[in-house]
């Protein structure tokens, strides 16, 4: 702290509830006059309103101040391979409102960053919001994202995204903050909010056409240095030698135990299946070869979750994505070889558990990341600065 | 920031160099009453003190205030299979004394802790320091420990160790906050602290008798929910089933990798080796069996690397521990497989390095360890209590 910042005014309010400006300069043991600039800030940004009366000493009453959560709204945004799910929510995270369609992202930036700006307006509308309210947009996307620029990095089912400024492109059509992460880190982010607010150490694993994770650890998303971080799918697993993967190299968990090899293996023993979906129908109907395929899809990728427990020591696995569909199959394969192959004080209190988020971890997740943004205190400073001059 | 706090005002010098009470209120915002009540608690504790003149602007001279690194001292220590290390060092980490004996971690908590406690009085006697200086003893113990508590939890190394409380022993004798980790965690600290300054992403390998890694990714050191985070020793390598490790599990990366294989092979073609020490002495000599080893053993670590690399992204790999002394045919071997396995995003600006810091890792980090906790905002406000009643 070097000065005494609006966040830090922000906090205040936030921790301690509604106040006044005098006994925010009491309890905080800040100057009134440094207290007075700085709520006159928050009031012109919105974040903070005048809350009720406040009981006076003499004069005019004094007025309590609180948070505003409903002040502003933020959109969060879920691209899939095949799908897209936008939410519209408050700073309190309430969700407002939703958008879904079926879209390719193969199709391109044009098409799917306009579907993502249609409905942000659209969304807006509905709820007889100005764009002026809307304070950030959170976008995850199927591929590796460099958080930092908010450019895809060699996303292998997104031609025409490579390097591509996202970020830009939205801003071009509504500019505002726009918070760009891969859809494992924004799923993870959304089921510990939604599910888990009080766990430090979760990794959310999805499996669908393909398999990664997010890490939360120590309370944090961890990116890694390049942003990659989570890569759990081009693993080289024991006993899969000779099985070659998309990636060009041999043995990885996908080649084995993503929904294209199940599909595949499937398909030679005579079932109609091209995806998660048909694997995942066959599944619940009871077909038994479907069955033993995803269990054993189960124990191949337990072997890499035992790897990620030793290593990372999550408190909870959250089994997301399209596959997780399938259930307790999937999830009592895991399980079978964590617990065998894991070291026994890193599975004590351990829970493995499919994803309660379901198809809302995404977006969920995205819309955290904008309200993070928006309430950061250094995004605070730059809108403080921008309504100062 | 609920109110201004002592340890607020601590950061603004810290960040702010050296500054009079007067420009200290100005410069932050703060009350000039809160600023003089926080000033004379940090003198008091004498993380602060007077420094030079300031120019007056009439009647008596205005003091300048600074950081005071030398007031206080920690005792940083590292505690190996057969050996000890200490260091006496200021808050600025620099490194005041030192000392070393052979020590079997096997005698037990009595033998080695009453070595540590007699060190920390003769180190301060040494550099004339008195007991009062002494803020706080950081030490590392080579096996898995619940951080929170500070006890060693089923260390397989450590008979006599398990659940004892080392802060209380180390307390009754020298009363002073006692913090714990595991070795690796304390190297991990120390090659960042003393080499790695600004890598926000840096995983420390051990190898020796067993294999262990210290996590540090977003710049915070990741211990997992239960402590037992970096356990790498016991993932399962591709094409090592059938070898039986010491945890009773087949084809663990130790059980083909660390120090007690690599001799066990040397040895059934007839030389003489028991640990780590023969094995680099046999390398450095050109010895050909004992070089293709130790390329074989990197190999089947970058196996397990490949997968870190993968899984948290970090920028740079650290290769530490005894058997790192083999040098550069262990990280060769290293190299040799990950560049292979991992993803290319994840290698492009990976370094893999042996140990800057060496024999000194732990220790460093064990300091640096003592060192936060001093400085940590909690510590200064528990330490204010103290000293204001």
């Amino acid at each position: 702290m070097h000065a005494v910042k609006t966040s830090d005014v922000f906090e205040l309010l936030r921790d301690g509830g509604p106040q006044t400006r005098a006994q925010l300069a009491e309890s905080s043991g800040l100057a009134r006059s440094t207290i007075a600039a700085r709520i006159d800030v928050l009031l012109r940004l919105g974040l903070v309103a005048p809350y009720g009366d406040a009981v006076s000493t003499g004069g005019r009453p004094p007025s309590l101040l609180a948070l505003n959560p409903s002040a502003r709204v933020v959109v969060g945004v879920d691209l899939g391979a095949t799908h897209a799910r936008a939410v519209l929510a408050d700073l309190a995270g309430t969700i407002l409102a939703e958008a879904r369609a079926d879209l390719d992202i193969a199709d391109g930036p044009d098409v799917v960053l306009g579907w993502v700006t249609t409905t942000v307006r659209s969304l807006l509308r509905g709820q007889q919001r100005k764009l002026a309210d809307l304070a950030a947009i959170g976008i995850g996307l199927p591929g590796p994202v460099e958080h930092s620029s908010g450019r895809a990095i060699n996303p292998p089912i997104m031609p025409g995204w490579d390097r591509y400024d996202v970020p830009a492109h939205v801003r071009r059509h509504v500019d505002v903050p726009v918070l760009i992460d891969n859809d494992v880190n924004i799923m993870a982010l959304g089921e510990q909010h939604a599910h888990f607010p009080d766990v430090q150490d979760l990794v959310f694993i999805k499996v669908s056409t393909g398999i990664g994770a997010g890490i939360i650890s120590g309370g944090a998303l961890q990116r890694g240095a390049m942003g990659t971080a989570g890569d759990v799918g081009h693993v080289r697993l024991p006993g899969a030698e000779g099985v070659t993967c998309r990636c060009g190299n041999e043995g990885c968990l996908e080649a084995v135990a993503a929904a294209p090899a199940l599909a595949a293996t499937l398909r030679a023993s005579g079932a109609e299946v091209t995806g998660s979906a048909d694997i995942v129908a066959l599944v619940r109907g009871g077909n038994l070869d479907a069955v033993q395929v995803v269990r054993q899809a189960g124990r191949d990728m337990g072997e890499v979750v035992a790897m990620v427990v030793n290593f990372i020591n999550p408190s909870v696995v959250v089994i997301g994505g399209a596959m997780s569909g399938a259930g307790e199959h999937l999830i009592a394969g895991i399980r079978e070889t964590v617990y065998q192959r894991s070291l026994p004080l890193a599975t004590e209190h351990l829970r493995i558990v499919p994803s309660a988020a379901g198809e809302q971890a995404g977006v969920l997740g995205a819309a955290a990341l904008a309200i993070a943004h928006v309430l950061s205190p250094a995004e605070i400073e730059r809108a403080s600065l921008a309504v100062t001059g």
